[in-house]
């Protein structure tokens, strides 16, 4: 093994793909970021950053909240739009069938198999032109074939995955173990301190 | 299509997994989290959360620095292992062979065919018993093997997916298109705002 040095990138491989969605001026609004993930599991808290050029970090700040929509490999070409056109400009809320839950300002995707319903908790300012948005989901929209022994089932989310600076997608392969429990093939004991 | 709503849960399908490097009274440490993202691209940032009571927590805070490593599949079941173990009881870093670059306080597995050097700029407290670091990534290492183009290429790297929840791990499956561009198969003069 001989190590070499790539330069200083933000290379985790890979990442989810969600859409996000936002009032503004009383219309729905969607764009499409991967640089998004969970930050804590009880209370349940996600977090989305954004570059602060774009209209969604408006939607988000007035409205204190926000939707996470979890597209699907079908919905690959619609997705990538969405991340490559600004609201200003395009009606990307007429490319799908929108609904509200609770909050009745955080505008979801009805095709999408997931969407979290997020009340805005945290900006943190990374002053180098984007902003990381923390919400703490308050409910959660899917349908009933996408749900299997009461969770999400990847392999029927079917969700996409992005490779960054490849700039591909990627979809999920097959399941290869459990958590907390492959782990247990390792001899523990071996590895004891203080013996 | 019928939505059905699944309670408050931090929903995000799927999430990467990676193994985090601190150092502990002059002694490395590691430890298996999926909640990190990537939260900026220039200057490259990412985002781990852990739980107040890791002793990671306590290396990251003392030396402003950690790595972040990215296993593959082959490396699954020690993956597993050194996130069901705590460094108090069990010499984590004897699994590995461990190496350094430029901050020398950031160990790195060798094994992994990436590494994200990481030097503290952050921390946001949830207030729920779990923190929010983010790093600035000052180098990355890999191998020739890995890469591609210029780029890590997935399907070399073979990274590990987690499924919350339903707590599995998931490998990679295959590329499926191009971002920036599967998104120029729609008409977009179809949804221009103002016509």
């Amino acid at each position: 093994m001989k190590k070499i040095t790539l330069g200083a990138y933000s290379y985790i491989y890979p990442m989810p793909v969600v859409i996000v969605g936002t009032l503004i001026d009383g219309s729905p609004n969607f764009l499409t970021v991967t640089y998004v993930g969970i930050v804590q599991h009880t209370p349940p808290m996600v977090s989305v950053t954004l570059v602060t050029r774009h209209t969604s970090n408006i939607g988000i700040e007035e409205n204190k909240s926000f939707s996470i929509n979890i597209p699907n490999t079908r919905m690959m070409n619609v997705t990538d739009f969405v991340g490559m056109n600004s609201g200003d400009k395009i009606d990307k809320a007429s490319l799908f069938k929108v609904f509200y839950g609770e909050l009745k300002n955080a505008p979801m995707i009805m095709e999408t198999p997931l969407n979290l319903e997020c009340k805005l908790v945290d900006i943190i300012d990374l002053k180098n032109g984007s902003e990381i948005y923390i919400g703490e989901i308050i409910q959660t929209y899917s349908e009933k074939k996408y749900i299997r022994k009461g969770y999400p089932y990847m392999k029927k989310l079917d969700p996409i995955l992005f490779s960054i600076n490849s700039n591909s997608y990627y979809n999920v392969g097959r399941r290869i173990g459990w958590a907390w429990k492959t782990g247990l093939k390792i001899n523990a004991s071996k590895y004891r301190k203080n013996q």
